[in-house]
C-alpha cells in the first residue's frame, strides 16, 4: 500500500488519538497535499517544528496499528466483502442477489 | 449489550493497549470467572488493589471505544454481513449460493 493512502487510512481509524494540532497538520499534509513551507505559515510554526509534529503524529498511528491491528482486520474482511460482492455480479440480476448485494455495497462503501 | 460480553469485546479490540497486569487482572475476572478475592490470592495483590485495577482497565477500555467507535462500527458491519448471511439462506442450495456463503461465513466466524 502506498505511503500517502496508508497514513489516510490510519488517520481515519486512529486520529482521534491525536491531538487537534498533530490532527490539523496530517490533514493539511495528506488530505489537502499542503508542502511542508505552506504548513508552516498556515499555523504559525517553523518548517523543522511542522515536519517533527507531522513525523511524530505518523508514528504515533503506526504504533496503534502495530499494536491493535485494527486497520489490517478490517481490510481483510473488506477484501472478502468484495469477492463474495463479485460473485454474486456474476449470478444475475434477480431481486434477491441484487437486495444481498445492496447489503455488502453498504459495507464497501463505508468509510471508517 | 451486557456488560460483561461488553467488556470481552472491547478486550479483543483494546486490550493490547493494557499493560500485562491490567490484561491479566481482566482475563481472570472476565474471562476465566474468578472472584476478585481469588484473582487477590493468584496475582498477591490486596482485594481493594485488584478491584481498582480492574475498574482503571475497564475505564481504559471505554475510552479507547469512546474515541474510535471501533468495535461499533464492526459490529454494524458483522450485523450487515449476517443479514446477507441469512438472505442468502433462502435462495437455495446452488455451489455459487454455497461459496458465497463460505466467504460471508469466514467473516462472521472471525474474531478481533
Amino acid at each position: 500500500m502506498d505511503k500517502v493512502l496508508e497514513i489516510s487510512l490510519l488517520y481515519d481509524f486512529y486520529g482521534q488519538m491525536l491531538t487537534d494540532k498533530q490532527r490539523d497538520i496530517i490533514e493539511l499534509y495528506y488530505n489537502n497535499d499542503l508542502s511542508l513551507s505552506e504548513i508552516s505559515e498556515a499555523v504559525n510554526t517553523s518548517r523543522q517544528g511542522v515536519y517533527d509534529l507531522l513525523k511524530r503524529s505518523e508514528k504515533i498511528l503506526y504504533n496503534y496499528e502495530e499494536k491493535l491491528k485494527l486497520l489490517k482486520k478490517f481490510m481483510d474482511h473488506k477484501n472478502k466483502v468484495l469477492e463474495a460482492y463479485k460473485l454474486l455480479d456474476d449470478m444475475g440480476n434477480s431481486p434477491e442477489v441484487n437486495k444481498v448485494k445492496e447489503i455488502l455495497g453498504e459495507i464497501i462503501e463505508t468509510e471508517m
